[in-house]
């Protein structure tokens, strides 16, 4: 089958391998029919040392179940199924807690002889911890928004869970890529009464106000503290979503959080350290993490497959398989905001 | 009027000060009954700089209101009152909400033109919002519990809040100076079914186990983190309550965290960065600072004063306001834990 492997930074490839096929009984084989590339991709394609072998890439992803191993009863070979992006047995403790990220014995695609997602088909390992089956065609008009429940939509709203947006709230979005976006629409959903895009990209920010930023700053650093302030009558935010990840962005985003209030971190963190001080001496706390995606697929989903949320808008560009590797240079060089894989 | 002022590192002297007296219409006059020392104190004795001013001191006392000024209308001459460690006006956007710490209007004790605490009286400002009146007689046996509610029994309460400790948790307590076993206190109050206490000092840990620690651990470092995935069968605690500050203890209490667990900081931080790559790849959330007491008090003073809890344990040594600089000393060489003051 074809399936995409970077082998060093800037060195995507999509190429011939062995054709994905089930090990355990707990597998289920899954003809991908829709994939996209993840801002977290782009981190090896700038950063990864050059090996031999690669790495298989992708862990975003819609298919078709084609196959599924004896010990597994909640999906069946025809049905269409999403992934989140990291696969869970739904069966240990902190799964049954919903934190399905932290799973005992879950891991991620593409590392091991797990499939990456941005593939013609993926083994998943324990399928029935982690497919859901959606209830529409693969040609559906929604698929663009449904994809993103494998992860961008999961991981914004996952900020904003972190960040306990509640209605009537201040929030903050720190980074108007994909998540920022999702984390956005998030914040709407849960009833924040202002949302304050911080982001310099004006087609980004623009779909940001419809999906419900009531302001941007496009200031950065002291400045877009110095604005936050400005709009939340001195105070800062009840909550901040930080969807970046950068060092600059983490900064600000503790210095725009209020006394008590609280940052949802979901961006990739540049550095392992934070200076917490500024959040220590205002009681504003820190959460978030790996977004456990499959616990909040069953309580979007609704919401996309009834039209009240539209996150698929964040893909402003559809390809082929054979043009994933165009795709990560142009998410790279920012001309795309998110590339969606059509197979 | 007698008050404790700190000239520098390891000089602390109580000498003459002009009298306390009322300035502003909202202020209260408090003479001293009861004081103490606390940790926080310490850090100034460490490392402070000499000053020819010097630093008045003291911020946990209980008192006899004297006189009040023409806008004070819930406390009286006469009244027995307790006062946070910080004060605050009660009206406020944050005070209102619970968080009083950071009151628009507060301050602390010791600076500017407001009294320190150990001394014989103090003008507390916006007396309406910070003093409680306390429904006991000035030598109550119970007034060692009652004056913890100033700040280490509030603190240690507030590391709790933080860590959502809640019914059947797993909680490890870092640190057993007097906040770590009010914290052990609060965390048995709330209903923790495990309480692990971090400390080596073998009086401390046997009274942190008559106050509810069901486990106590006086490995340090990793052997700590190890000891601790034991006692939770390989997770780590819901809830970490972080009472010491410094490096190693914060750097611990992120480890010890299970995935999904929250660390409430009240410990005053040695860094004001902080290792959280370790918390967000695993989820945790760190919250906490400095407590807002003034919420607290009304919370946890039905259980002193009923006896279900006896915070006032951690008072080791009773001495006279002369007694004060001996008492900074012994607290600082852990010769005594905690150093109450009777007037």
């Amino acid at each position: 089958m074809r399936a995409t492997v970077m082998y060093s930074a800037g060195d995507v490839r999509v190429e011939n391998v062995p054709d994905a096929h089930l090990i355990e009984p707990s597998d289920a084989l899954v003809r991908v029919t829709r994939a996209a590339i993840c801002g977290s991709d782009l981190w090896p394609y700038k950063s990864m040392e050059p090996t031999e072998s690669g790495r298989r890439m992708g862990h975003e992803f819609i298919g078709v179940v084609e196959a599924v191993g004896a010990d597994v009863h909640t999906v069946n070979p025809g049905n269409l199924v999403v992934s989140p992006f990291l696969w869970s047995d739904g069966t240990c403790v902190f799964c049954r807690e919903g934190l399905q990220s932290e799973c005992l014995h879950g891991g991620r695609y593409g590392f091991g002889d797990v499939d990456g997602g941005q593939s013609e088909a993926v083994r998943v390992p324990q399928a029935d911890g982690t497919l859901i089956v959606l209830p529409v065609g693969e040609d559906d008009a929604l698929m663009p928004s449904l994809l993103t429940l494998s992860d961008v939509m999961g991981t914004g709203h996952h900020a904003a869970v972190a960040a306990q947006v509640e209605p009537g709230k201040s929030v903050v979005v720190v980074g108007d890529g994909a998540v920022g976006l999702c984390g956005v629409i998030a914040s709407k959903r849960l009833g924040a009464e202002q949302i304050i895009l911080l982001g310099n990209n004006p087609d980004r920010t623009v779909l940001g106000q419809e999906f419900g930023a009531t302001h941007v700053v496009a200031e950065r650093g002291d400045e877009a503290v110095e604005r936050v302030r400005e709009l939340t009558g001195g105070l800062g935010a009840h909550s901040v979503l930080e969807c970046v990840g950068l060092e600059q962005a983490v900064n600000t985003a503790l210095e725009i959080a209020r006394p008590g209030g609280r940052i949802g971190r979901v961006g990739m963190p540049e550095h392992d350290t934070t200076p917490t001080g500024v959040a220590f001496w205002k009681n504003a706390g820190i959460a978030g993490g790996p977004a456990p995606v499959r616990a909040y697929i069953e309580e979007l989903l609704p919401d996309v497959l009834e039209g009240r949320i539209e996150p698929g808008r964040v893909f402003d560009r559809v390809g082929s398989l054979d043009q994933v590797p165009d795709g990560y240079r142009a998410m790279n060089e920012r001309e795309v905001l998110k590339f969606q894989i059509e197979l």
